[in-house]
């Protein structure tokens, strides 16, 4: 708290130039949105973080309804047989599974309580549903008839983590995965593109973060997957984050699952699956991208409330009267409506200074700061601060004015977010077409502070493997994907930088989380 | 499909007179609502089943949001070392836990997958959460001021099974637990109260299920409370289900736990804390309260569909009429607000027999089906029938005024459903004041079809414990709950008729699930 005294100060330290990932963490604890628990690599996510997540949720399960998916529910635990039965799925994920081998508890000869009974055969705590959800729809698919199944699950899966990140990387997260299966392979590729183009809209514009869109490498595929699709954020490390993805699965998952239905020519034949998700670690994608040295800076649409309102109560004798302004002031924004909801309106009574209350919300990223003290009930204004600006930038506004402009202030913080993410994220793109400047590129320049530099650089690819792999291991840099044919802006074919073979496009590469 | 041919029939078979187990799990299966998985006591929540538990968290959720609740997210796995904390929770739990014991998969020496690393210590999957959320409320509360916290998981919690039963008994269920710390007991007591008056008014007014309210005697508590409140419903083979309940923990979990705070007056005092929750089972209790012998019932205000509308298109040349005019009807009404969200409506366009389709919601159990024909056209009426009625009963109604009264006949459902399940249950509980009336009550009468006898009875009880198991020995019947005090209706003193000792009460005894 001793930061609120000194204005030169930030509320958070260190600041983002100084040490990125340290700077990451204390914002993460400072708006109190998550915490390490004492199992490792498990989070704990706190009312504020969760109530992040049950916005998004919210927003992007309406999307995928619209587009004609329903929920379901299928089992946490898969048996082990069902889990090989994809050999390139198991591959991909046999490290990081966790493995239930007993139930029961019991005590030992040595009064210590152990696990008690083996199962017969163990369970993996599923990292991932493919194969689970297979074996139902395995037995719900007879005939074309019963195509397409459209199906979405919100849940958790648990995938072991040797270094944690809260949000970013750990063990146990929350997410949602749609698995679908299809009558042809043009209807599954058409599917899985479009929801990649759901994520695309939902992470713009409700996260306000700009991505580049396309397919991955063959290296950076989802494990048993004929081709995924993805999103690439930048954050302000310049380092890419992944925000979403989308695989076409061919008939490989159906085909280890069984999923089997008669054409309408009567033949047998496999289904055509896809499988899509989306998880927490957005949450540090929306952190990474917007959060500035006081904190996390929420685009509106996602935040737990829009507008917080500290009367100034300091006086005993207008005490009373500044409260009452406050809640009437409360009332008529609550009666707003902003994107199909009412506006979530906070009115901070505690008695703190309002220094200390002033800065919690700053740290915790809300979007409209209303000021109303005893002054402000002769003058019928109040002073009003944006997230996105400087915080002692203030707006003096009469009250009705602040209501009727509330959504409007909103709608211009979440394009503001949107369009600063974005230039951020074009000053630090660059078209690089030798070896030399893609690797100066990305090398630290300064070695005491290693982690902000490069950022993503649109290069050529002769599309081997092996030119993937060197670039890996010498720079940590990866292809993070491979933009779609855009016929208003023609692939430009060149030569690749790095084997000096022809190459039919640029790709996107980078560091990434 | 048999069935739609023979009117004399039902649709499920067998009957509830005949078999009601099976008869539940017919309904279950014909509804589409969920099915057992290759995991042993691991269901899979098919989406119309899942549909009704996300009508039931959202209404819930806002409930518990009215009362100052807030959602977070704790990790799904408990060290073990946490789990033996409070004694008799571990003793209450040692039994259905599973355990991770491993992390990784290997291949062995003979080429066949296996767990890889043991962990140091066993994580028990949480079968409830007290015990890893106290850890995170620990660090939370140093002060009086920090107090109270309130908060509210969802989530999916995991208790080994051995005789499993979709909804009523899985190894993994879904369920949301509150977990909240006070600064008193009798604000504790008071949230204990306050969250089971949640529970009824939600059971009895959205799921239109009455209960009995009371607490549990000693030998039914929670491991681990001091106090368990709980709500008992009756079903139709006349047994006890529970319907959520509320525990008042006292400092038991504060002191496993180490949640402390410095008091107003600058001592050191544990917490009181409580905890309550409801879950997936309670669909079970829905479908057993509510269904027929031709499947589901759904109360409206949970089904994910309200009104489905049937189009006879049988006739090629008035087809595209009906679909229009069908279509225009299901606008109208979708324009109609159903309990503060738009009514739901399907259009069921399938080129289907009229039968099968109007079969297949009928065992769906929504609440208002819609036929529209050519004929409709002219006489601008459509034929509606209501689901708590019987299947043939119809009324023809004029267009507008279907719209009008829509969801007046919604409302209607509700209350008839209600009122139906309170008469059912009050013409089978029984004063019983002897012995052998009690033991007569619970012994089935005909021994072929032994499911249905009984009900509750209202009989007095000394309060031993001793009583309580020679009944559960003899008749496996056990008190469901004590009734409270209430100042209106005095408890009547007077002489259990097992022990001849002195009783203050009559309680509540019955066969449960």
């Amino acid at each position: 708290m001793a930061n609120q005294t000194a204005a030169a100060k930030t509320a958070i330290t260190p600041r983002r130039d100084e040490d990125f990932p340290e700077w990451y963490q204390q914002v993460v604890r400072a708006a109190e949105m998550a915490e390490s628990s004492d199992v490792r690599g498990c989070m704990v996510i706190r009312p504020w973080g969760y109530g992040i997540w049950e916005n998004m949720q919210r927003q992007l399960d309406a999307m995928f309804k619209a587009t004609g998916h329903r929920n379901a529910y299928f089992p946490l635990f898969i048996p082990l047989s069902y889990f090989e039965r994809e050999a390139a799925h198991v591959e991909g994920f046999a490290k990081e599974c966790a493995v239930v081998t007993h139930t029961r508890l019991e005590v030992n000869a040595e009064g210590k309580m152990v696990p008690g009974s083996p199962l017969t055969e163990p369970l993996v705590v599923r990292p991932t549903s493919e194969t689970i959800i297979g074996a139902s729809y395995a037995k719900w698919v007879q005939s074309y008839r019963d195509l397409p199944i459209l199906i979405n699950q919100w849940a958790n899966v648990v995938r072991w983590e040797m270094r944690p990140r809260v949000f970013l990387r750990t063990t146990e997260f929350l997410w949602q995965e749609g698995h679908t299966v299809h009558e042809t392979e043009a209807e599954a590729r058409a599917e899985t593109k479009q929801m990649l183009d759901v994520y695309e809209t939902f992470v713009r514009d409700h996260l306000a973060i700009p991505v580049f869109s396309g397919e991955k490498s063959e290296s950076e595929r989802f494990p048993g997957a004929v081709q995924t699709l993805c999103l690439e954020a930048m954050v302000q490390d310049r380092k890419a984050i992944q925000a979403g993805t989308s695989h076409f699965l061919g008939q490989n998952f159906s085909r280890a699952s069984g999923i089997q239905f008669q054409t309408r020519t009567g033949t047998q034949e496999f289904g055509w699956t896809t499988s899509w998700g989306m998880s927490t670690r957005l949450i540090g994608a929306v952190i990474m991208a917007h959060a500035d040295d006081d904190g996390l800076v929420l685009p509106p649409r996602i935040s737990p409330i829009h507008v917080v309102i500290l009367p100034i109560t300091t006086k005993e004798e207008t005490r009373a009267r500044v409260l009452e302004a406050a809640e009437k002031l409360a009332a008529e924004l609550r009666a707003q409506t902003y994107f199909g909801a009412p506006l979530e309106i906070e009115v901070d009574r505690r008695d703190l200074g309002g220094g200390v209350k002033n800065w919690e919300w700053i740290k915790k990223g809300v979007p409209l700061r209303v000021e109303l003290g005893p002054r402000d009930l002769e003058s019928g204004t109040v002073a009003v601060s944006r997230r996105d600006q400087p915080m002692k930038t203030k707006e003096f506004l009469p009250v009705a004015e602040l209501v009727s402009r509330a959504v409007g202030l909103l709608d211009s913080i979440q394009l503001n977010l949107l369009e600063r993410a974005k230039q951020f994220r074009d000053t630090h793109t660059r078209v690089i077409d030798s070896k030399e400047e893609f690797y100066d590129f990305f090398t630290p320049k300064n070695p005491s502070k290693p982690e902000i530099h490069g950022g993503f650089a649109r290069a050529h690819w002769n599309g081997s493997r092996e030119v993937e792999e060197r670039i890996k291991n010498d720079l940590k840099v990866t292809i993070r994907c491979i933009p779609f044919d855009d016929p208003t802006r023609p692939q430009e074919a060149g030569t690749c930088p790095f084997s000096g073979e022809p190459s039919p496009r640029r790709v996107v590469w980078a560091k990434s989380y």
